[in-house]
């Protein structure tokens, strides 16, 4: 009898946190990206406070006390991370600034933002060095927990800004890579040309980028054909957050492809939220409809195409990691045949997406377990006898080997 | 030695036509959708003519003979039809009339408009009765070649104009359900309510739901972030149709499951463009979005949830055929993950996606060939025992049985 697979490493490349400073920028404000707090709970930092982050969130029709989602101390706590850490057997996660980052800074804060994101950074990398810390010097705690982080980027400063704290996070211990949004600089988005010395600087340091989703979409895009109805707009989150985010990084994606990005930068590396969005899916659409493209269809014949380069499934392939963060196999297993079983990493989203009432407090939640079956239904059997290898290599083993984590 | 398999029967569901007085419908007007004619050609039916049926295809900045696409026989021509299913060894097609269909009938057409959508209907099942008679009287003509149709509804009439649509057309011999588009009635979406007595209808005939993507995202979808710029917006048909096409799909489709449709008619039967947009990839997440939605949690300990009571598993599985048009074997496993391998079916998409430059008229698309291979590599090589027989049910087999197709 051979004995049962060991439990493979888990990692978790896709994880939150709202550090205090950052709790304290989004208290000091009153618009959209704001933290509300009642005023007679002035004195705790949490109860009954509301997190209210997306446009969709601050609906006027609703009392701000019920607007977003509550602000438990899951989002800001590294007791709570560790918590959750050890309930769902996470060894190591690599925490990142939850949406909607720096973007938002304008105006005079603009002026700061290197600063704020240069003191935000240096917190991040002081909590993953506390927690590690804390894990080597209790006795009898769970080992082996470990975290590791994404910084921030200035994205409404200056170019040179951006680019010089690219430079100076590489020299913080725990910092892998960077999140970015969709919005690029100042909102111009991904495909703006002033982008091109950022995919420099994070070409030349090879620096990770972790692209993720925050705007969504219009809400045209949801209600807009003709005279078009909100009917079946009272699913609260469900329109923006199924959809919009994916289809936001779809979306960001493929221009960042037609607009050549990949050409000038084949060496830039992107962690793409939520598998690609529906990038695995609709890339053979992307690729078909770019081959079938009459804008660039050489002038001449025997002339140069124009248009992207590479092949879609060649940027798949060699310069995109996906997360795993898919909720079902369908999806899960297009994600690794578009992009490669090496290169899609377990991720949990937390804090987003807990139990909705019946949460003990001890139990595994659904979201992360929808993602964890997921992998194990696709590969977890071992069928082609590349399956367990795979389950391993998605769970955990891809993110040491991509993040160059540090085990001991 | 075994022989080697059969051929599979080729059957295309989805393929498009504008008959002639569609022709003439579009050729009378001067705003989207419509058919430029350089005045100098008024003899000539298609030459030089342009097809002008997408928002983005009216651009200002071009004079309106490089607008839209060249209107060439292939999208009138039920010879270029024959041609074209010869040269793939196709041997049915389910002819649909193309986007953007009635949706566009307003103010006094709008009154004709059931009387328009009747014409265009008994003409289809015309055209499909002598295609079909051709074959057996032409001797040495290529055996086999059907045609089927999808009748259009009069969506800006009066409801009861669209039902009683839906009861006439079933009295025509080659129709076998009807093309839909997203905007539902008047462009009041899927969603609204007025719809319930469409679906109702369709229900109780038992008419299978075409449903196909025109209008794509609204531009700021595209380029709305922030100051977004349009960097990247030369890239042709690329976005709306790559993207923009797909998407419209699977936001309707939600929007349709999260109205709770599909709980008010069970019975209801969609067959969705494009293999359902990016649907079987994003199923999951709708799914656990909606698990975690508070907005439809109980109001009180024990109480009911809001929101859809059936799963969108169980819609696709149940309710839903997707079409095999993705391009590759990523998403075509999705696809047959999601909804079953009986369930999906092989389509060509034509006229559109024509070879640029190259083609010689004799050899076969690169955009049918894309599809053809996406569904021999992932199932062609009948690796599980199964394989061959889902290839040749995707290719075939399952649009006979779903649609009833009489191969006499």
């Amino acid at each position: 009898m051979s004995s049962p697979p060991p439990t493979p490493l888990l990692v978790d490349i896709h994880t939150h946190i709202y550090p205090p400073s950052y709790i304290s920028l989004l208290s000091a404000r009153s618009t959209v990206p704001y933290i509300h707090r009642p005023a007679d709970n002035d004195n705790d930092e949490t109860a009954d406070a509301r997190l209210i982050i997306l446009p969709s969130d601050d609906e006027p029709s609703k009392p701000r006390h019920q607007r977003g989602r509550p602000l438990d101390r899951s989002y800001s706590s590294l007791a709570a991370k560790r918590a959750f850490m050890a309930r769902h057997g996470i060894a190591i996660s690599v925490i990142s600034l939850a949406n909607p980052w720096l973007d938002f800074l304008v105006d005079d804060l603009a002026t700061s933002a290197p600063r704020i994101a240069a003191d935000l950074n240096d917190e991040l990398d002081r909590e993953c060095a506390a927690f590690n810390d804390h894990d080597r010097t209790l006795v009898g705690s769970p080992s082996g927990q470990k975290l590791y982080a994404f910084a921030t980027l200035p994205v409404t400063a200056a170019v040179p800004a951006v680019v010089a704290e690219i430079h100076r996070v590489r020299a913080l211990r725990h910092v892998r890579g960077v999140i970015l949004s969709t919005a690029g600089l100042r909102g111009a988005g991904l495909a703006d040309a002033r982008m091109d010395a950022v995919w420099d600087a994070l070409s030349e340091t090879q620096t990770l980028v972790f692209l993720h989703p925050h705007y969504g979409l219009p809400d045209a895009a949801y209600y807009g054909t003709g005279t078009g109805t909100a009917a079946g707009s009272d699913s609260g989150h469900v329109l923006p957050l199924a959809l919009g985010f994916p289809l936001e990084t779809t979306i960001a994606l493929t221009r960042l492809y037609l607009a050549g990005t990949f050409d000038r930068f084949p060496e830039l590396r992107l962690l793409l939220a939520h598998a690609g969005g529906a990038l695995p899916f609709l890339a053979g659409r992307v690729d078909s409809c770019v081959r079938h493209e009459r804008a660039f269809a050489p002038c001449t014949p025997g002339g140069q195409r124009s248009g992207p380069a590479r092949s879609i499934w060649d940027v798949l392939r060699s310069n995109v990691y996906l997360d795993a963060v898919v909720y079902a196999t369908p999806a899960l297993k297009a994600a690794v045949d578009a992009a490669g079983g090496d290169r899609v990493l377990f991720g949990t989203d937390h804090p987003f997406f807990p139990p909705i009432g019946d949460d003990d407090g001890q139990g595994k939640w659904e979201s992360v377990q929808m993602n964890v079956r997921a992998i194990e239904r696709a590969f977890g059997d071992g069928g082609d006898g590349h399956g367990l290898a795979t389950a391993s290599a998605i769970l955990g083993g891809n993110a040491v080997r991509i993040l160059g984590l540090d085990l001991d």
